[in-house]
């Protein structure tokens, strides 16, 4: 009963198998390698984007990095959710690789902005002041941090408020499958036809080794993010290693699949906290990430029963009476099985 | 016969197959894995460094920048060799980590600095002068640029020119393995007990897929060293697939009788090199690449017969005349094969 | 009736004197001219402090920003209050001077924090946790942007919890003389004593051309900061009209002297707003700046009058009922006279 | 007899007293006052340059610092003269600035780079090469460190080469002044005429308290300098008196009668040497400064003479023979005697 992270699942067979075929014989490296030029391929078929640029790196927070950088002036304020993964979990590489800037948190329920949020704080930025930070970059999350999804309708007014001020928008899509999954979208429409500048579009926590592709819907930064990739270390030698995953994961539709699976057993989840009379949800679930209130004593006796997960949005006191409420957080992969599922509902029953 | 890069040579079979055996099931992330915990225990007894704290990344640009950041100030020199990979090879990632800094090159015949090289470029970075950069910290690279390789006793008089102005020492041992293969040195007695503070040691380009370690004999650094590596996005989430690679590598000597097989190889081609009248070694041959000049018309043959390497320097004009000589570099990795060298000496030799 | 802000008024007489004086014949430059060691006597005199180390900076900005990047590692926290200066009002200086960093604004009433508000921000930064930024320093600015004042008690109050956390504290005086003034406390009192780390030591706005003392009662950090300043372009070579500002500054009390009639004459406006049914005090006023609301016809004729003064926090909408509330910011300077005060007591009556 | 540095001299008369005069009254700050208005009439008519903008900083370091940045990209080559003043006098402020950056030094006689040197550097740079530093701003020193001068064909030459390869120009003015007096070239001519885009055009140096300005002959940079100066902590709230310097400066051509009484100075200073049949000149005198090697004997007569100047190109050891031939740096300023002189050309005569 793993709901730790999809991080903590193991990659895919179909994934391993393509590293393990990709290794015969020489190949060039930093990206030369034929396996790239396929992914490069598959990447415009999915996203419809002929002209797009893409760029493999290894971590999610080297993907959001580099991209609000190439963004972003030294100056520039990024505009994120309050939640925001930028803003909290990544020791500020956002700040690192930009050279300064300047995260400002829009605050919005169920992990969302809203355009009125957005549109008030980029206002808020005065424009020609010289004393202060810049109007930068507009960074969604998608999935959200808190389990939900933006459609294209929802991403499209937002990055509508974004252009309004001229500036541009960067999508982590750490978990963007999930939200493919979970919405129906096409990659196209929630992305570059919603007004999505820059992706980074997830495949580690989604059932490969460790794989993110940076897609670059407009590829005048191309060089320039190349360059940062560079400097920042992330140019892979054996870059065939990378390519040979992301190649996998768009082939057949498989990083859909294991989307999908990954959903199906959230919404298994959810059906079994629904079907509890003492947890309640804290968010809509939406893909792959439930949030739910339990009672301290019912914590326990998952614990005990082996469930795996973390508080939310942070440890308890670790006294307190059998009844106090506590969040929690129970993310899927597309490795949970049914079984697992099954083990948990039941111990949630009891 | 590829000759271009021992970073053109895919896994070893070892490596891939603890790639494969790791995944099985979920496993803590970021650095909490089980075969972290092994691969911290091998890495203190394969460097009888009980004390030493090692991380964990995937490129060796990484590993470098990140080793100089933690010992050089921002405005700090780093005093390299004149061809260190550092100054021509990583597009600024070091200065990029230490936010700033300065590489002075030393020259030096071989790819290797001289004490009295080292001495009087230290002496000329004057101390306490404010205008100027400060001294900040040495970087030798083992295997050299040149291929040749220094002895644990080149490795301690250099350090002690660097401790004499209390400066500390980085190790770029981006082909450790070589090193140690070709000089019969202990890994220890070539790092800390000959006076280096911090090593990238690498994985890389000799059988990993991507790996690379960076021990510090000094664990005073580690958590600094920790917080840079997170905001350099380089802590990968599904961290045991760096771990495995390495555990496997450090496990029954692979490392070395990979690094043995190819210094072999390199060793025959030398052989090759030696007995054609036409060729003439650029540098001591020491570990896995040999340098060589050749007459142009001798290279139109080899790659006519599929050799494929680099020529060095750099690129000569594209026509000349036939018994022009020019320098190329012949890299040779885990995974070359006898028959190439043979298949090779016997272009060379028609 | 000039109330846009002190740093509208020119110079004091003493001061441009001193400049004139110190003007005559050679002197060494770079910080070794003579008045430069009158200084530092004067500094450790004036806050009872002998180890103390003082260095010379021409604006507000780079005193704060050198100083926070001393004390705060490039993934570090600037723990400020909602208000600062260094959150709004400095392009990013902070952050471009540690590289980094990240500033958690602490909300607070009257432009003060409170001791619980500062807590809970230090705690919530999680001690230890590699995935997130650091505690880095506390800056308090006294006088605070609402005109407010920290007594030394206040500021012991806030250090204490700092240290609790073992963080070092940095006071933004740029308006320190009307701290002192306004409190009666003694320069030890209000900084060191009361756990103040460094302080940026405000002279351009009270009454010198453009010069502020960053003094490090620490004198660990002073090679650092001297460094840091000159990599800043900070560090001047014709330093001594640096110097000799601050000297004659510090020169029987001047400095306490200037900052005494410019709170005089905001006393004086505070009361005459006091007296007018139709204004009312936004903030306590405790040294030179008086904030207040009048309907927008007030503000009208003040104008049409020739009062000078920003809006606050920012500008009305252009159109609006007469008797629309709007604030404003009214601040004195060591210039202001009382007919100044007296004339628009006078506009303001009517 | 003070040969130190230009900066070892205070301020001229008329600067003196236009800051006396700028600082009746209020006046807007940070840029907004009305000499600066005047100041960028000047800089436009005297560098025949209607659309330049220029900005004002204290220090020369600032300057070049501020220049470089707006020109380079942090993975950016800085072409420099080997000897150059942003190489080894201001603590790594480019690479602070530039946020990375790497300076290459380009050998060359008296100061000077030679086209084929410059040409020869960016060209060992290799373009599209992503693992390396990419080409980025090519900078000139005129007075060179050397104290020759550039003239504005031999600029026009060297920018050709610069354009060749597509890449900006910045000239470090620091003794601007001095060049237009030794040359008699118009400051339209030996700048934006021979294809020079941006100039540190010094003050400080030639008699003002501390005031440089940088000319940006392509007003395209403008508002990126701005925000470049101000997050520097470069913009000065009380920025009339630097403007008043500035302004004065250029009024009724006092930069050049200053620099033309700092330019006879020296070549007086020349001539003695000449005349004494024991002094060399090191390199051609055309400006303001005059190396020479004396015997150390005739040094300690000199120093015993009151002489004050430094050793070039370090301090020599501090025994040896009478005879041993020492270099040494003179460096005249505009408030250098005639009677210096003569008692300099007596003290080396006897």
């Amino acid at each position: 009963m793993e709901f730790a992270s999809d991080n903590a699942a193991g990659a895919a067979p179909e994934i391993l198998a393509a590293v393990m075929a990709v290794n015969a014989g020489a190949a060039p490296s930093y990206g030369n390698d034929a396996s790239m030029d396929r992914v490069r391929a598959l990447i415009r078929e999915t996203f419809e984007a002929p002209e797009a640029e893409v760029y493999l790196v290894a971590t999610g927070t080297a993907a959001n990095a580099l991209s609000l950088a190439s963004y972003c002036p030294p100056w520039g304020v990024v505009y994120a959710h309050d939640g925001a993964h930028v803003e909290h979990d990544e020791c500020g590489a956002p700040e690192f690789y930009i050279g300064g800037g300047k995260i400002r948190r829009i605050a919005g329920a169920d992990g969302k902005m809203t355009p009125e949020g957005l549109r008030s704080a980029i206002a808020q930025t005065p424009q020609g002041f010289v004393h202060g930070h810049q109007r930068g970059v507009v960074t969604l999350t998608n999935v959200t941090e808190a389990g939900t999804v933006y459609s294209p309708a929802e991403v499209a007014t937002l990055t509508a408020v974004a252009h309004d001020f001229r500036l541009p928008v960067h999508m982590d899509g750490a978990r963007f499958a999930n939200a493919i999954a979970a919405t129906g979208a096409s990659p196209a429409e929630i992305t570059w036809q919603a007004g999505v500048d820059v992706l980074s579009f997830g495949g580690t926590k989604n059932g490969c080794l460790g794989v993110e592709a940076v897609v670059l819907f407009d590829p005048a930064k191309a060089w320039e993010f190349e360059l940062r990739r560079k400097r920042g270390g992330h140019l892979f030698s054996k870059h065939r290693f990378l390519s040979a995953q992301m190649e996998a994961y768009l082939t057949d539709g498989l990083w859909l699949k294991l989307a999908e699976a990954a959903n199906a057993r959230a919404e298994a989840l959810e059906a079994a906290f629904r079907a509890s009379p003492e947890a309640s949800l804290m968010y809509p679930r939406e893909a792959n990430i439930a949030f739910a209130t339990l009672p301290r004593a019912l914590h326990r006796k998952l614990e005990a029963a082996g469930a795996h997960y973390y508080y939310w949005p942070g440890d308890p006191a670790p006294e307190g009476p059998d009844d106090e409420q506590i969040g929690a957080r129970f993310v899927t992969s597309w490795a949970t099985t049914e079984a697992e599922i099954d083990a948990f509902a039941k111990a949630l029953k009891v």
